[in-house]
């Protein structure tokens, strides 16, 4: 089935939807059609392998994988496509996030995963944007806007710092 | 096609042979029967795909698989079988063996594997025997005699420490 | 004396107990008879050897060991049996649960020990399951269920999420 | 200056040569036009924000950026461009590599660094190559080609070695 | 803009502000005029570059960074200024706090930051209070007091410890 | 001052008090006499020198030291006595525990610190007392009641799961 | 039988050896009878329980357990004897001599180890010789000299080099 | 005794030493008068608090220390001295050089180590120098001409690597 999404958001667990949340959001903001699928790589394999195989025929352009633990689903998804794949390493309970970090970004010679850091769901979707930005003049410019209020918000915490004090500030 | 093999060992890159030549041999002096297979989860996934699918009809008891960095290797084996999957982590340049561990062992609820030590491969076959043994009494009795034979050789090494003294015993 | 469980289930303390239970209940759905036990490999190191020791008579055929911080039980159990012993590596406050996980998984050639991620409880159980069903046709057909159960409930999870939208999805 | 280069590939020290060169010859191998500089975040921060700031003018569509250590090289990269940056975090003596790791991926929300595998010198070109590819079908087509003839040499090499057996086989 | 501040505080988000917080109120316990900004280095680097470049001619004679996860700032700072600047890591929820730590302190060979612990924002104002001190006895004459302060207070904690016993203690 | 007190507990803030007082708690309990004092490595280095130079003197047998982060107390203490000191690595809230069992443990050839595990006041108490135990032989009469107490608590715990059912029991 | 030996030092396997001689040669120059042994907590338990719980009646007063990995030796001895026993981590190739000593030193509640450095062989005769040294003014006598050369080995060290300058200086 | 150096650095071993070089030579390099010593927080403890005591009567303005594995020597030194005190730790053979960072760098509130890189001592020097520089002209001047060098060094080999291209150059 073709896709308006540009974007294929993958999660590996219904748990990591907190983190994915702020991923889905920009991707919104800029204005950048996404569609977000919950799939496992061990669980549901054959779905995966299918979305993967489909995905540039259906029209997607990056694939952004999110999962914990072993976190092979980006890896898994670039094993079947060209496209490029961002890796959003997702923190559990245990070892600190090293273990979803290690297993996406170590791929072998031959299959990257640009990964982003761990939890840091804006930026995996701050990524594909970039990426589609090469060829989308109007991704580019709203780009570029959030970039600028992002500077602007710093701006104006510091402008609010100096009128407050660090005692008065509030976050 | 059918196998004779009670053990299909699976590597990731051949670079991980001096590793597998442990576990390889462990098999070989336990009599058991088992192939050995250069596939990889990123770069052959099909096949990899087509190789666990197929494990259990072809006659296979255990899957091995060896794999150093992301090491999806042992996951996506177990992804699709029910036969148990030892992941066997090889140690890498970086991060000192953290991530083909970590990425290996972390697997998601409901998709186990039996991870054993970096770049331990003799334990990875002898684990391999031991779940074997359960149901084939002549493996148990060879497992049985190495593990005397390993004990043994410790004794005799004790033995031999305490007649040369530590600075006259050579390793 | 005998026992009717093949699955020997050892908690190295009753603090192990809330993720040891993820184990029993994921045996007991698949209807695998198991037993439970607290035994500490320090503590009361001689029932620990006893009970390896005998576990094979008694008709165990796999051992699950729970333990967090140096984690020696599972260890110290799999030198007295040849049976597969599981090591369930325990999250302790420190360390980030690498100290239970390296004291488990780095076993020193000839006794392996197959470790589980941190904390995995079910994985503990289900890697017990697919080992006992290499021989028992019934364990196998409810673990295939069971895996067919984890991947639909992936998949409606998946629907779910199509239908909801990623704002209204309540995990 | 316009630059016929589509990928520029940053080093922060000629130390790092060795790793880059893999990405280089990479590119080179699926015919993309790459230029290659040595820049210090550091010690020459005003030509990483004038190349930075030019890059994409001069025609640039990807830049890479391989460091050590702290490795600020790409982020600061990622702060002066809308394109995308792939980090790779080059190997140290000390860490293990965790230091350059974590200093490229762990970047603030906002300014994402792509990061690849540490050492990976031939995932970070291949991983432009992936986004180049988005529009250019002769870059898609040598993709092809290169995993295919990766798939290939793992294919051979197993052949191999079920010729050769395990012992026989010369990595 | 001539500054009477001589330490001037960086912080990357304003996230960072308690730990910050610990910084100022030690500064201003020992009468150091200091000045605190919220500036980023890749949100707002062209701000970073500006006020570390203008920071020596504008008085300022330490210049302290706070920063989280990839934890540029304080090398960016350093990159553009010969003032000595200390860098204070912050805790992020991943990795803990191993990501701002090694960021911070393996700078090239070149340009050092002087690194403190993570989030020991005392200490970051400590350390520019010690190196001011060099030439400003009346600084001195405070740190020693404070000193002097900080080894009476584990004086009194430890006779109060006498008087009231380890279990009527109230720390 | 001459000491009734056999162990000299130090700890270097009272923050550590919490995990200190299993330490002092276990001492009671095997009735040993033993002081406890707060005293800085960094903050009133003159008392730890003192302290340790004198401690022998005032027949002191054994030192503990507790600390955290840099956690330099126990090697303090050590470079200035011959008696054994037990080092107490206590957690803090980044870095896992790791900089304090790192800074206890890590010492220079030639003065040891005996290390127990992070957090575990429990184990430097008993520690203490098995080295006491060479020569007393009451403490030596209830550390193996103490032993025997442990053994029995977790059989009473077994006895308990084994009535009550792994639902049931309440830890 | 009945030991001449005060300490005994064990070792999990000949390859700890080298690092073992350094404990046993400082032994030897403090001339405090030692023997030594090499025994597998897993592949000869039997033989280390019987020897920790004969140790005591033997005469011995400490235990020195050596061992890498998993390390389970110290451990093992330490839960059949109230002997002090100390902990001497061994540095594998993997994971950088963190699995060896967070094996040691971790030891649950109950039952401590006395945990040295990894690969420091000469702490771990230092301590036993410090506790020792309790109750034997002989080997007091004897420590407080080594402890005075190695003071004079550094002076001396740092009278040379005032001498020779730091870059005609040889160590 | 009075001295002309204005920086002491002191080195726990001489096994320091070749690290400890490169901080001697760029202080050389920048004309500033340094003293060396091997002093050890351990085995020569009261010449450790003798030399930290003395320094600023002595003239010194910044003590840089020099030690690996538990690393006490920076916080030692700083404990008995107002002036800024540089920790530049030292890399063993286990632990990748966490144990002497994490020692330095995590100094208790109140006492604060200046912390450079693992093994970089160069930048120990240049922190020195920096400090140094606030009051110094000359020190600045040569500081200056050192970083214009630095970039220029860069910008030469960057110049010679497209002279040569990335198969030709050799580093």
């Amino acid at each position: 089935m073709q896709s308006e999404a540009l974007v294929g958001v993958v999660m590996g667990s219904d748990s990591d939807l907190p983190v994915v949340k702020d991923c889905l959001a920009i991707l919104e903001e800029l204005e950048i059609p996404a569609e977000v699928r919950i799939m496992s790589a061990h669980r549901t394999p054959a779905q995966v392998m299918e979305y993967a195989t489909q995905a540039e025929k259906r029209g997607l352009k990056v694939l952004i994988a999110a999962a914990g633990g072993a976190a092979h689903l980006a890896g898994v998804l670039a094993a079947y496509t060209l496209l490029p794949v961002i890796g959003l390493p997702i923190l559990g309970r245990s070892l600190a996030g090293m273990d979803a970090l290690f297993s996406m970004v170590q791929m072998p010679p031959g299959i990257p995963v640009a990964t982003v850091g761990v939890n840091n769901g804006r930026n995996a979707g701050l990524l594909a944007a970039q990426v589609l930005s090469l060829t989308d003049a109007a991704i580019k410019e709203r780009l570029l806007k959030y970039r600028q209020s992002l500077a602007q918000s710093v701006v104006e915490k510091d402008r609010r710092l100096q009128g407050e004090g660090f005692r008065g500030y509030s976050s």
